[in-house]
């Protein structure tokens, strides 16, 4: 008897643990089609990145995309759509950069591609002329001394490491020296900082991106600027014939005073939880050099189109789910923390919050932090992203606009596309639409709405 | 005494499979630091694809790409080059192709980007004008029949099915018409074929790819061509409005008398099995239009590589392993036939036979036959490969160019990258060096030379 009940209870388990995974995968594969076939990614995307363009905080596009993602999340079928304001750096480039050098020893005049570093002073119009100073670490700096590096400009040639299978750790191992680089030479006296771009293709295009003052190193603000791959190389070689060469360089950016701005969030109401919330976003603003379509047009279209697919689909969430358009991502963070700050005043309860920012290719899985059980819970769920060649569930974090939101204790999520090509573009101005793959960006759309609509009836 | 002598031999037992794992895992990570630090894989390609360029079966530039990988090869450290003869087609495209319509109902007259389809005939210089008529299936050419057809240029107008997830299986599902939409028209009387290039994007590039004339549907040979995404649209629109409208076709395409090849055999000698063979490759010849970057100079540069990344590391094979650029994938297997018709003449034992030919993107998998239990073995090497984002391994079959060995009774084995991007290109003008991404080429070819390097260890 006890037997029996045994195993009908557990037929009954196994029933209707396969009868859901069997309507989940019904509600993927719609998701998936709509993606595929219907989905306004693509035109959005064209819209934002071609009509409006680079759009850094504080700039007039930004401004415009502001209140083109509100029409865009209305357009979906949010049920609302909230502008969360915040303010924002506005820090301008200018007029183009100027670097180049003169060996009298070599006889050579020899122009350098470069891009100024977000955040970064000016030289001023007379520019800066001096000696140049390369090195591959801070340690460098150390040794060398104020007595070497004084009156110089310092050039960090550090190479992105091409055996890093995720392109992301090569970054993330070169990337404070255009974080904190200037700060650092500062302190020796430099006066000036140069750093070669953060990329893994031997090309001309400089790759800008933020840089800060680090006052616990250095009162004095040096001009910060990012060689090109091939002006480094050029730079690097001339620098080995000709140590005394004369560097030539010149900015004209400028930090403006603060500009109000926003983030935009579009909301489906939940049917059952009305203080609970589930988030994915992108972030709106965009370096100015290029169209800002990988960084992150796609994030911010692939996360509205969640509304479209969830309202079209007829699924009702149980929980309001929101799609986020965050400001100042790049050169600042002030939209990501406004969320956190305007979730804990109101007492928002937020279940989980995914951020898409590593470009928008093919989808490989997310990185899930183990907060709160999210990630033993999703672990489950890979069978059903197994047809859709999303393999990858990894106990990690979530983006750098969920920071806050993170500190908060809310479980975050990053999502991860296949970032093979990312750094070729990343903060250039090659970063444009026709980089982007419509079928990638949509598959990515799909995961990310798909793996939010588990969230939503699971957890 | 049991437990004890139990509890050493497991020990031991676990102890020398770490202490592989953990030494294969070290070869593996040099395989990968060759190929993303030092192959030759993109110059290679470049080489191949700008200077030679598109290489059809016959042509003078499949004869210099012949020429070319036997130095190639050779360069990477053959032991020896073989060059195996076949005898391979010659078709020629001619002039380029015309293809317009006049609506006098409309009174528009439309030009049609189009392109003929390898294998087939010319329409002649006087051309063909007749109306069209418009299907969807092999049945409809059934149910219109002879009265409806007659005299018509049947159209194809079969879409892509975005909706499947491996963009391969849309392909599978609409190159039925390419290769046999002509003979299938013919029967019913009609003068030529028309079909919508098989391709995930709307643009304007006609893909071309082989056709064939089967005598048990007609004798009658007709002229077949592809029309691109965007002029298939426009004739559909047109036809649904003018369905009289009369239709012209020019084409002068030509199949000239067969001529000789060869398949390029670049092998390193094995250590320990003379007559044992594991073998990787892609084919040598591509479409005319394109520079055949990713069909397949990619294919064929990464294989060529593993004899370097072999030689360079040290790696003494206990098999012979061989790199094989096969001739006349494209339009006849002349290669791949040849391939197997020597290896059984000259009793060759194959231990297993890899071709790289879905384009070359990041790495995703291998599909393997279940074949002598080599897909059981090789699951167990997943574990390896997930540093490396290498995750699918399925028990599938191998390449074209594999078929004859597969019968032979070969294990195979297709390589399989993420070819979401494959079919906007694939057989097009536009299947051009500049698509190729170096680290997606370098880290496909790592993890096939890493197949080849467990292979020959443990199989």
């Amino acid at each position: 008897m006890k037997k029996t009940f045994i195993f009908i209870i557990t037929f009954f388990v196994l029933y209707f643990t396969a009868s859901s995974q069997n309507k989940d995968s019904l509600t993927l594969r719609k998701i998936y089609d709509h993606y595929l076939t219907k989905s306004l990614c693509y035109s959005n995307l064209e819209y934002l990145t071609t009509k409006i363009g680079g759009r850094l905080s504080g700039s007039p596009q930004a401004e415009q995309a502001v209140q083109w993602a509100k029409k865009a999340m209305y357009a979906a079928g949010a049920d609302t759509v909230i502008l969360q304001p915040c303010m924002v750096p506005h820090w301008v480039r200018g007029q183009e950069e100027q670097c180049s050098f003169n060996s009298p020893k070599l006889k050579s005049e020899t122009t350098l591609k470069c891009t100024a570093l977000g955040s970064s002073v000016d030289t001023g119009p007379k520019g800066i002329n001096a000696e140049v100073i390369e090195v591959q670490s801070f340690e460098d700096l150390e040794k060398l001394g104020e007595k070497n590096i004084k009156g110089k400009i310092v050039f960090y040639n550090v190479f992105f490491d091409q055996r890093k299978i995720r392109s992301g750790s090569a970054y993330g191992e070169t990337v404070k020296f255009r974080a904190k680089g200037a700060s650092y030479a500062a302190k020796y006296g430099a006066l000036g900082c140069l750093v070669r771009s953060m990329t893994s293709v031997a090309d001309d295009e400089p790759h800008t991106g933020n840089m800060y003052y680090d006052t616990t190193l250095s009162k004095i603000k040096i001009p910060a600027v990012a060689l090109s791959y091939k002006a480094a190389e050029i730079l690097h070689e001339t620098l080995l014939k000709d140590p005394k060469l004369l560097l030539y360089l010149e900015t004209h950016c400028q930090t403006l005073p603060d500009e109000p701005s926003f983030n935009v969030v579009g909301q489906i109401n939940g049917t059952q939880k009305s203080n609970e919330f589930i988030i994915a976003g992108g972030h709106l603003d965009s370096w100015d050099n290029g169209q800002g379509a990988h960084d992150d047009g796609t994030g911010v279209v692939q996360c509205i189109e969640i509304l479209s697919a969830f309202k079209q689909l007829g699924i009702k969430p149980k929980h309001n789910i929101r799609a986020v358009a965050f400001m100042n991502e790049e050169n600042g963070l002030a939209g990501g923390t406004a969320y956190a700050k305007f979730a804990k005043e109101k007492n928002e309860k937020h279940l989980a919050a995914l951020e898409a920012d590593a470009g928008g290719y093919t989808p490989r899985g997310f990185l899930i932090d183990t907060t709160n059980g999210l990630y033993n819970l999703a672990v489950k769920w890979e069978s059903l992203f197994h047809p859709y060649l999303v393999d990858r569930f990894e106990p990690e974090g979530g983006g750098a606009d969920l920071i806050a939101l993170e500190k908060l204790g809310v479980p975050c999520i990053g999502f991860e596309p296949d970032t093979q090509r990312y750094f070729d573009i990343h903060h250039t101005a090659a970063d444009t639409f026709d980089k982007v793959n419509k079928r990638e960006l949509e598959l990515s759309g799909a995961a990310i709405a798909s793996l939010l609509f588990l969230i939503d009836s699971y957890y």
